[in-house]
């Protein structure tokens, strides 16, 4: 008799069951068709594409060729740059708005259950070819998607009201897109949201207790397991012990940063080329399937906290037990994961 | 300049922004056609079909009708009972497994992110009839899923090493039913899970400081706010204040229980008609959408708990932001949710 593993997460106080023989399990429901993400979308309403500018908001970044230069600029009210590389705009159905100049706080009433959402969201136009996702992106295109989303972060982190920097993307309908134009979005906030909080205060805890960083630990000990997926220079790539999706995995930083703003020009083209890899291997082996991303750090330069991206490919559906008691059920185990991906990065 | 709110849970640290504007932002992709789970799917093959009984273990449970009495009685290897009303069976691709009688708990290292998977992972069969779902069913079958639910739970939470019995439902492929036919989950789990766990701790924190039920509070209160939905004489349903899914509701006793196996007879009836009202007016409301419901309960009763039903419509995608962030995006204010749901019921 053998026992499914209930497995904790490094940090979080999350508990995952691997039961891959669930995957065998038969449906009697018609298979879906996958979401085209990649397929020709009409471009003509689309307002992320070249020529639409004037369908959002002036762009807060904006990034042009010069000869052999970016030019860093910036839309105004009456003027949307053109020929961009890149564009970073605020969205159009924000989830959290600044407070405007000379304009004070709204007087909420003192109830510790409600805030205003005071923050930003913005959406970075990635490229100015709809389909030029990151596993087909050039590495120069994808390097200065990562260096407009840092950016953003390091103006917005300034900002007195801004706690922390969330910075994702969701690619295809199942994983949360609404538009199919390679986009990443970016939400600041104004607390630190509770698992990158949780994540910190474990690992302030681990710190205080072992002297050392709680990531750099697992990086060391996660090298040598059947979880390491692939690393070079500056990124170690690998399958997290208790993954709660099939084929999730983190890309971390070899050296200790709190933060991606710590990254030396090498290293943010290296991080690139390492997220186009890894996700051109998902790509590969599961048919492009919907995922999203998102980095996780901390704006504390105090905290020993080890900022890192994880990926989670939308492969099965969080249902009834997930949702009510956040326990969490995996079909398949990252050892697999990391195997199979591994395979697909040298092949 | 207004703001979106920013919401947390009544207990959990868990914060929702509500902001009905994204409800209106546009997509380009091609609109999924609805899942046909009320279409007649074909049944030859399914193993809850009457007349397939071999296709399943042999049930721990079945209900038959004698004349006009239920009789209670349970499948052995070599026989299966037919003209059942309800089956329940030991889910044949199980993510919690029960330890065999005089075999030892397997040994593990000694490594605290790791655990056996040890409980019990069982299928309620609802009814012989493919597609008779709650919002459908007659009471007098409802009254039968729930009632053996309340028996399962009975007999399972004796065990010693179960600490808690997560009781779902999953309807529709989106929502994570892999079969059509009308159905239940109920997972035994060896410790509290995370959800429930952070609950109870709160609701006991709450009891100490104001000596009465946080629950029993939220009662009293929401009953006078926008977001009650419906009451009857034992249950009073309402939109919880900081709702993460749009229409998201919760099913709660107006008298005090920390189990639902504190339920009379008549009040174990009235949360069957409360369930079909409810489901009936969401399938109205949206047209059958998916959902997943789950009961919120303690098996310990020194807790300080109160057990409900939490139901979840799957209306929305949780994406990069949520997943990565644990903060949640509800597009639609739990108010308006509460006065659609009041107005499908009333109709």
């Amino acid at each position: 008799m053998s026992f499914n593993e209930l497995r904790k997460d490094y940090l979080l106080n999350r508990w995952v069951v691997i039961a891959t023989s669930r995957s065998r399990r038969p449906t009697d429901f018609t298979k879906k068709q996958p979401s085209q993400t990649t397929t020709a979308a009409s471009t003509a309403n689309c307002p992320m594409e070249p020529g639409n500018e004037h369908m959002t908001p002036p762009a807060v970044l904006v990034y042009l060729k010069k000869g052999n230069t970016i030019q860093k600029t910036k839309d105004t009210n009456n003027h949307r740059h053109k020929n961009w590389l890149i564009r970073v705009v605020p969205n159009l159905f924000p989830a959290f708005t600044p407070p405007q100049q000379n304009t004070a706080f709204p007087k909420t009433p003192r109830n510790p259950n409600l805030a205003p959402a005071i923050g930003h969201h913005e959406v970075i136009i990635e490229t100015p070819h709809h389909n030029q996702h990151p596993s087909d992106a050039p590495i120069t295109q994808l390097t200065l998607t990562v260096n407009a989303c840092l950016d953003r972060l390091r103006t917005l982190s300034k900002k007195p009201y801004v706690k922390y920097v969330s910075i994702f993307r969701n690619h295809g309908l199942e994983a949360g897109a609404s538009l199919s134009h390679a986009h990443s979005q970016l939400i600041a906030t104004p607390f630190i949201p509770t698992i990158v909080k949780e994540e910190i205060d474990a690992s302030n805890a681990y710190h205080k207790k072992h002297n050392r960083c709680a990531y750099c630990a697992i990086i060391q000990d996660e090298r040598k397991t059947p979880r390491f997926i692939t690393e070079n220079p500056h990124f170690i790539t690998i399958a997290p012990y208790a993954s709660i999706n099939p084929m999730e995995y983190w890309i971390l930083p070899k050296k200790h940063q709190t933060t991606p703003l710590q990254m030396t020009k090498n290293e943010t083209e290296t991080l690139a080329k390492t997220l186009k890899q890894t996700l051109n291997a998902l790509k590969e082996l599961v048919n492009d399937p919907p995922y999203n991303y998102g980095f996780h750090l901390t704006l504390d330069k105090h905290a020993h906290y080890h900022w890192h991206l994880e990926v989670y490919p939308h492969l099965a559906i969080w249902a009834g037990f997930e949702k009510s008691t956040g326990m969490y059920i995996n079909t398949m185990t990252p050892e697999t994961a990391a195997e199979s991906l591994s395979n697909a990065i040298s092949t």
